[in-house]
């Protein structure tokens, strides 16, 4: 396993940072570009908070954990000075996309753009302390906090009681979130969010009788039998058992590390295509058609996930099915998502693992997934040779 | 041609009418299931209300049209009654779905749902007068009219001002509404309405230089180059169409008709997948990677309108285009989406032509588009061999 290091930081150092600071950067109207296409050619204009925020947090977390490259640094604060000027509306919720210059196009409808700039900020303070991206990340955080409940506030379609329902996204995103700010916010702060944030994650949305996680249940935990109930979003769970490992290696709960191991595998193998290989996007629990037409397609950020919570699963507790899992998923991944002629990786494939939409970023692919997974599978692998 | 039209009809008479007979009904709280796995059985329970509107239209018209069969009648009224006791809020909104037993689940945000519901409503009046009936179908259009322009009022999610865009799909409707509801409207009312709607549909969304009708301009109906500005859906191109036909035939306009059949062709050549046959759902006019990455499926409803309009198109111009098209677009059709061993049509298949999910209904497929264009083609071809 340790082999596949020197693959994973080779390839985030020369071919997926490059492709970003060569192709991302706009020199106009500062911010990042993220719909490029094939050969790395700005396709669309737009800019989406959820991707520059995601900019922003990677070139900072590069500079602060491979080394202080001044490129890395002068593109995060490239990307942060346009997220400061025009990414927040008067009460400080952030918008979801802007025209290139600027100009909001759709409104703070998803709190998930508060959740990436509170990681962005946090992040450039810890490589350019700065008391204005201290108080963003601040500020945006508690924003977050208080509207958590009730988030899409207006915008919310749900007859109030009908079927009141839990989703899994947002307890999943603070609990990465509250770490990332710990240097902000302390470490008595983060040590309080942690056990509801573990409960969340493994109780609540975990189902004893199927071993699955799901990404909506009932107020009380249990089961709801409706399109958002019987979804099961095998990607999505596997990134929350990485971050549950996490957590656990924070807390010193080898219990919890081997936990979230074995429900990341459970997952897995649940989520796996037995025909065309790959994992699938969606599934329903009870093998009724989802409502997602998308389903069956092979997404880049599953299968990079997977690569970490696998490579995580080994490190932390030497469980050789992440060993076997981790080389049929990586020769899966870099044979069908890679791109040897023009860099960087496609996002989206067919459920045969061909390419769907030929680009390498767009209005959800930024410069994010790839690089953190390089990254994190880079750095926990390494850990094996020493 | 002409030899089509028994076949349509008795699909329509032998196959769609008794599985949606058979297997929708709600016998408890009425109204109907429409979510229907491939054998036919429910597998959600949840209503829609597009769907029990266009339900009732559908057993409406049917019994209007094609003979007065007490069970069709019987099948409109049993929707309607769950619709009129459950479908509108306080100010006359329709939700969008509802529980199985009348619950609102979700929010009236769709203008659609009392689109259909307005035809419902004034086609069972039609079969089965009555002055509640012509109240609703009324006060719901007149409500539409209201709404029209910000038909989405809270869940819009557009920042005002920055990209104000022109949507094909409502002045598409309240072409055909018109004419649905002229029984009701009376001519005079109905003739206001045309040449609007035809400016709407023939030069606002039209785009000279392509040839080709886009799903959004800007208001003065120019190119927007964003994502929503350089999609195109040929199949709603192609449905809208066959509106314009048979707007041409009620003001005897035989430009309008050919016109409508040029564009009609085009949209279809342009949408034609050369490499595995049947139209695509969307394509991005620029060939950049559309949003939608459903983009390259094969939908029911593409394939059926495009049948109708191509059927109108020969019926009403004798262009041997149109008969060359609809050998082609009907072997596909029938070959891929009809199911020989349980009765009615799959919705959605791969590129490929396999089936994507098995549903015979569900949150967007009920029994609509497949009878009325079942119904559409064949008393079109009926006429060429008198």
């Amino acid at each position: 396993m340790s082999a596949y290091a020197s693959l994973y930081k080779d390839e985030l150092l020369d071919n997926i940072l490059p492709f970003w600071l060569n192709n991302s950067r706009d020199e106009v109207n500062g911010g990042y570009f993220t719909c490029l296409d094939r050969e790395g050619r700005v396709f669309d204009t737009d800019k989406f908070m959820w991707l520059q925020g995601r900019g922003v947090w990677c070139f900072s977390t590069m500079y602060d954990k491979v080394s202080p490259d001044p490129q890395w640094l002068a593109m995060a604060l490239h990307g942060a000075a346009f997220m400061e000027k025009y990414g927040r509306d008067k009460d400080g919720n952030w918008y979801f996309s802007h025209t290139a210059d600027g100009k909001p196009l759709v409104q703070p409808y998803n709190i998930f753009s508060d959740c990436f700039a509170t990681m962005a900020f946090a992040a450039l303070d810890k490589v350019s302390p700065n008391e204005r991206y201290r108080k963003i990340a601040l500020d945006t955080f508690e924003n977050i906090l208080r509207r958590q409940h009730d988030w899409k506030g207006k915008y919310n379609k749900a007859f109030p009681g009908t079927r009141p329902l839990r989703n899994f996204s947002l307890p999943m995103i603070l609990c990465n979130l509250s770490l990332e700010l710990e240097h902000l916010l302390g470490p008595a702060r983060v040590d309080e969010f942690i056990p509801t944030v573990i409960r969340e994650v493994m109780e609540v949305f975990y189902q004893q009788d199927t071993g699955l996680i799901m990404e909506n249940v009932a107020p009380d935990g249990t089961f709801s039998d409706s399109f958002e109930g019987r979804l099961v979003n095998p990607g999505h769970a596997i990134e929350a058992m990485w971050f549950m490992m996490d957590l656990g290696k924070r807390i010193n709960d080898d219990t919890l590390i081997r936990t979230s191991t074995d429900r990341m595998i459970r997952m897995l193998e649940y989520g796996w295509d037995p025909e065309h290989g790959g994992i699938f996007y969606f599934r329903d629990i009870k093998n009724h058609p989802p409502q997602q037409l998308e389903w069956d397609q092979k997404l880049w950020w599953v299968h990079v996930e997977t690569l970490v919570a696998l490579a995580k699963g080994y490190a932390y507790t030497g469980d050789e099915r992440c060993a076997n899992w981790f080389h049929l998923v990586h020769a899966y991944t870099w044979e069908h998502f890679r791109d040897d002629q023009f860099g960087e990786w496609y996002g989206y494939l067919n459920r045969k693992g061909e390419v769907l939409l030929n680009l390498k970023g767009g209005k959800w692919k930024g410069c994010f997934h790839v690089p953190r997974a390089l990254f994190q599978v880079w750095r926990t692998l390494e850990t094996l040779s020493i």
